[in-house]
């Protein structure tokens, strides 16, 4: 439980909605800022403008995925007013107050760095990313259907990636019926698809593998589908890059030879925000209420 | 090889076009009837207008899978023409031409049956009803994630049949990570249910066993997804109907209740239209070369 717990959740889009129902279930004492336009009332959480919030009771703060822009704003999908995150914020929060976002950037950085926060960035957690693995395959999965006009059942499919999410991606597929070759460098994981009954392909080796593909899905995060790569394809490939931005494919050159090649938006909170909220609120849930016990245990 | 054979090709959309490949790599002679508007050109296949099509000549005919709507009329995408299939037509043609359809309707038939022609239902087919259903279950899956905020991974499913789309919808939401069910009433079926490691519900006892489903697939074509069904339903279920028109569901309660019922569209020539059409061309080539192999013996 979070029985008198104070906690800022500021800004974000339905999955924060997840995590609202989720904290205030465990009697967390919630503000929230950036939500006026939202009907439902939660009971134990108050929508503030973050200019009334008073930090220095705050105990944890909880930021959208995004976390904020380059200017320190913070998304906010159920406002119309713009909300920022200061450094003179945090300063004021108590020092055990920590901070919760999915990813980060220069300006977080920075306001964390001398303020001396603690910033947990979530998408960095191999659980989270593994969980968001699922509705991103499921996302990957819809892209394919909608940008062929053949069912990936039968079809070559090439992954580039066996991590977190290139797994869930090479499983999937093959379940489905695709013809699934991985690509990658580490030789466990070369182990592995084969173990997976999948053709493993070493990464120096790309350009002879794409001959005769039909959806190449990368996951690796920086340029592995270079226009040497590209040039061998098929012109019907359908290229999907799951890595973050700016992806690791030269968009330049597919467009160039005509090869499809779309950068995947962050699938999870398109295509079930449910979802992905759940996943969220059940590790934040678990952080917090592991962080809160052992403040209860010091004071 | 169709070297000689003479075949009318009338109306059709995308799926005709693998039919066209197919049949002129084998040396067929086509008549394409309601293609005016396609840019291709197919060595062997002639764009002709229905009127100047000599029918006396003609061995088989293909209609789109559709056939004709109740005037007979048929539909052609590549064509602003209306181009209608008449029992004079049929009455020109040898007593040896066949024609071939997906499916039919009291019009076709009545035709068929005063002019003694065969007809041919190719989605009668076992072979094209279970090759269909790969392209069926990809648009299925596409919009099950499309018209729900959660992932299928983790969902209860519940699928009504086990028969040729039944099957390859368990199978495969099942693979996505899907908590299947699937209600039959053959006891057959029941235990080839179990022996998939999905949970079998015999069909009368459907209503108690809807209380917890996220998602409803019918594929059985006569009213089973019933009022005191959809009643014990949560609200947040989708039910997709993919049993011929006009469907198993109670669309009109199901509306009543608020609860999402989506009669899906023909699939397989949507979401893969190449494929849908290969599947096709390959029957089709396969029964006319048996048709023409045994003409040649006999002549």
């Amino acid at each position: 439980m979070l029985t008198g717990m104070k906690i800022a959740i500021i800004g974000g889009d339905a999955r924060q909605l997840e995590i609202v129902r989720k904290l205030t279930e465990q009697h967390a004492q919630l503000s929230l800022v950036g939500f006026e336009q939202l009907d439902h009332a939660f009971a134990g959480a108050t929508k503030e403008k973050i200019d009334n919030v008073d930090f220095s009771m705050i105990d944890a703060i909880i930021l959208p995925v995004k976390g904020t822009d380059l200017n320190g704003q913070v998304d906010t999908i159920f406002s119309n007013e713009k909300v920022f995150l200061t450094e003179e914020m945090l300063e004021k929060t108590p020092s055990h107050c920590t901070i919760y976002s999915g990813i980060t950037n220069d300006y977080l950085n920075g306001i964390i760095k001398r303020t001396n926060t603690v910033l947990v960035q979530l998408f960095n957690r191999d659980d989270v990313a593994i969980l968001n693995s699922i509705p991103t395959v499921e996302g990957t999965i819809m892209m394919a259907i909608q940008h062929t006009d053949t069912t990936i059942h039968g079809s070559n499919i090439l992954v580039l990636g066996l991590g977190r999410v290139g797994m869930s991606v090479a499983r999937t597929f093959h379940a489905l019926g695709g013809k699934v070759k991985v690509a990658a460098s580490e030789s466990e994981h070369l182990a592995r698809i084969l173990e997976m009954g999948l053709t493993p392909v070493p990464l120096n080796e790309l350009e002879s593998a794409v001959c005769d593909i039909d959806i190449c899905i990368n996951t690796i995060p920086h340029l592995v589908v270079t226009s040497p790569v590209i040039e061998k394809m098929p012109l019907h490939t359908l290229i999907i890059d799951l890595a973050s931005k700016p992806g690791g494919t030269d968009f330049q050159y597919a467009e160039k030879r005509g090869v499809k090649a779309l950068l995947a938006p962050s699938l999870p909170g398109i295509v079930a925000p449910k979802t992905a909220g759940n996943i969220l609120a059940e590790v934040l849930s678990q952080l917090l209420q592991e962080e809160w016990q052992s403040r209860k245990e010091q004071s």
